[in-house]
């Protein structure tokens, strides 16, 4: 299974890239994670190049396209989602492979609940299948735990590893056509 | 009265930018609305690259820190603000000079509230002060006027300029020290 990961953040120390790539290494056998570099690099959307997508946005689509799911995990800016993570999406919402694919969504920060709540929101007018069963919190902020400390953190340990087998359960349901474990409201 | 305007498309016929243009043409005396046309090419909000910005983004917040008050007129797509805005807002989190900075914020398609109601929340979190009376819905999406058209549509002129004239009034109060119009939530 192959899942890409999007960080809401470009902060060099951000907690949800750590995050990110504290999954990307603790991946189990048969699921690889990989953590998007480019969202930073991204042009702001312009639906007037939408039909002739500038190079940086055509690779991002085709990275989507070639995953079985996706992780997002982002930061809550003034009580809304960060631009940098809506504006991947606003280029996603148009593009066709990306309808009914499998998203797992992570909270760092459980107490910032705007920009949670408005990112489903938006995941589920695009038609996305958010696994609930993996969408987990992890009050990861001010914990100040490095990535290895995360990952020497049992609690978060199982937690990421949780997290991706549900996404591994979400995406057979998903490719069998039954699809139990989701929610789309 | 310099008031700044910010489109949250970058779309070349949007409406939003489109009545923004009309309100900058049909200004009355004393009141000078100019259209920022830089937002499509702010970087993305990178919170390390805040204590040294990039030059764009220092260009942007001169001109807000020398405006009275700002308009904001921004689409919603996918349920949620366009990452364009929330981009250009992510900048101003941090910038001083925005905080008590009086806002009308434009719906130019009533029928989408959840980006409205996501932006006014992020602006009520960044202490702006939200002008209700200038904050008027004007229900253009789909009626596929011209900026022209807007321009010799009467109940169109009518509501830009009393939301114009309802700013002038807000700022008013507020460099007085009173604040009637306002709504701080």
């Amino acid at each position: 299974m192959k899942v890409l990961a999007l960080s809401g953040s470009l902060r060099a120390a951000s907690i949800n890239s750590m995050l990110l790539r504290a999954m990307a290494r603790l991946a189990p056998a048969g699921i690889s994670v990989s953590v998007f570099q480019g969202l930073g690099e991204l042009p702001l959307f312009d639906p007037d190049r939408e039909a002739d997508c500038p190079a940086r946005v055509a690779e991002f689509q085709r990275l989507v396209a070639e995953s079985d799911a996706l992780i997002i995990a982002s930061p809550e800016y003034a009580h809304g989602v960060s631009g940098t993570i809506k504006n991947a999406l606003d280029w996603l919402v148009g593009f066709e492979a990306f309808a009914s694919k499998a998203v797992a969504v992570l909270n760092a920060s459980p107490r910032a609940h705007h920009a949670d709540s408005a990112l489903r929101e938006t995941l589920r007018t695009m038609a996305a299948n958010i696994v609930e069963s993996a969408s987990i919190s992890i009050p990861l902020l001010g914990a100040n735990l490095s990535e290895s400390a995360m990952m020497a953190t049992p609690s978060v340990v199982s937690a990421i590893r949780e997290s991706l087998e549900a996404l591994r359960q979400g995406v057979k349901s998903l490719q069998s056509g039954s699809s139990p474990t989701f929610s789309i409201r």
